[in-house]
């Protein structure tokens, strides 16, 4: 890590379950973490324009200010802000944000960065290190960097209807779609999983009315993971759904990998789901990542926000810069 | 067909793209289609009550009131519609539209038909003979009969994120997620389908954000079901992709055959694909449905609509009714 002048720094990570912060000191080599706390259980709104810039000022500008004056910070060394969508939808965040912030908790020019959550999920996982991180929940995505300028290799992420292979709104169609098989009777559907959907649900000829009018259908999808997951180890079906989960996430890393070392950090809700899921993960990789150790992640992306806004408040970001993924204002 | 009585008789459909009738005049054994007319090209609005059947009244008794005024009917014999989403979005029809239409058009009692479109697609396709009928455009749903109380058997049309395996927005899925794979170097990618996306959409990034806000996001995915045609012939992929659709079509036609004779048709917009679809399916039929002849449609479901409504004149119509895809009033 770069030398540090002692100081206040924030970082924020904006993601589908809310808006959460933590405020921390830097003392030379220590860091002391004040405040963290949850400016908004649900997520910032997303309009015509992408992600709403004031929604996100009005939710999070009261709750830092209150932590601020709590701990008596008067001003910000820096800041970092990992936010989901920023990638496609993030425009309106970077043309308004970083006069905003600088003017409310006095960031200095240069010490903001606003990032997309995949590169603040892989400094949670990985810190200040190369390799690549896959970064798992509803959606899925694959992020690698060798640092400095080689630049930042992305893969997937696209979204539950052109891409996200393998994460949980995937897994989860793939079950839902193998119960309506036994349903219907058609060939390749799973009784067991049959029999949760209508546990959970109820009629499956009732789950359309159910899910389309909903707005939130990818979490609906992915709320079905789980079930999955636990009929994975009886039933054949389900095991080959998280068999094929499992490569199509280390195609996503071995997109990412580059010569990045040997290294790839596995992050996000998805890998809770345990031994079902690692399992075809660990027997694949020495196929899809040859050489490569799978490793779990030191923290989360909201960890990985602080730890840029660290860096930045030391005067250099050893990260690679980039139009869409990681901007410094 | 059973003898019928002269009088008049109206056959409606009610789809994703609109609105259409036609009504005939019977004269003994002969059917005179004196007009066929559009109501509105845009779908009937559906809401959190399912299909708004003020809507659809709103849009098709003005429409029919002109057409009969035009062809000097007073009143009609018998008459049916035909509607997506009947089967699960149906009640506020089911409730409302026979005492509207009893009082519009002086129907007699249990001379109304109301129709899942997979019932009059079955009817247009193949008439009044049992059998089974493949229908797909956008979505895919197979469904069947012995005639008589033999009832129907159904399966798929689930819609395109719980199932609609080898329809359109399937087949368009499975092509754009092909093209994001290519675009960002994973296994299993195709240039080709990339090149399409480029031409066809702009750049392969920015899909997401001009696809997941909008409403009718099926459409656009079926939208790029002719480009992986187009690409089967020299992409493996793509080929890939069409033969893994006519699997998923023919085996949902094997579920709804039980013993109903040597007939599948396959109906819909979906089949104007050609070879690059039709011939996978032969290619497998050997395998999932053994001694069946594949067949072309008589005619479409606004004619088997109107069909139904003749039938329904006579007096007897030869189809087993259900409390979801096909009810008399």
């Amino acid at each position: 890590m770069t030398p540090r002048t002692p100081g206040w720094v924030l970082g924020v990570d904006s993601g589908g379950s809310g808006l959460r912060f933590v405020l921390v000191r830097l003392y030379g080599d220590a860091t002391v973490r004040e405040i963290a706390a949850t400016a908004a259980d649900a997520p910032v709104r997303t309009g015509a324009g992408g992600i709403d810039a004031d929604h996100l000022l009005a939710l999070l500008r009261p709750a830092v200010e209150a932590a601020m004056a709590d701990t008596g910070a008067d001003r910000l060394s820096a800041a970092a802000i990992g936010a989901a969508g920023m990638a496609s939808l993030g425009t309106a965040l970077r043309e308004r944000l970083p006069a905003a912030l600088h003017t409310a908790f006095g960031v200095p020019p240069g010490r903001l960065a606003l990032a997309a959550d995949a590169v603040t999920a892989y400094v949670g996982a990985l810190g200040m290190r190369p390799g690549a991180v896959v970064a798992a929940g509803t959606g899925m995505v694959a992020i690698g960097t060798g640092l400095g300028d080689s630049g930042w290799l992305r893969a997937d992420g696209w979204g539950h209807l052109l891409g996200d292979c393998g994460g949980g709104a995937w897994i989860g169609r793939c079950g839902l779609e193998a119960a309506m098989r036994a349903h219907d009777g058609r060939e390749g559907g799973s009784s067991p999983l049959l029999a949760r959907v209508k546990a959970v649900f109820g009629p499956p000829a009732e789950l359309p009315g159910k899910l389309y009018p909903r707005n939130d259908r990818a979490a609906v999808l992915a709320s079905f993971a789980p079930e999955v997951a636990r009929c994975a180890d009886a039933d054949p079906v389900a095991a080959d759904i998280l068999r094929t989960a499992a490569r199509h996430i280390l195609q996503a890393a071995a997109a990412v990998r580059r010569d990045h070392g040997g290294e790839v950090a596995l992050t996000g809700g998805l890998f809770r789901m345990g031994e079902p899921l690692l399992a075809p993960l660990r027997h694949q990789a020495k196929k899809y990542l040859p050489g490569v150790r799978l490793t779990a992640p030191e923290g989360d992306p909201l960890h990985g926000a602080v730890r840029i806004a660290e860096e930045l408040a030391g005067g250099a970001l050893p990260l690679p810069v980039d139009p869409a993924l990681l901007t410094l204002h």
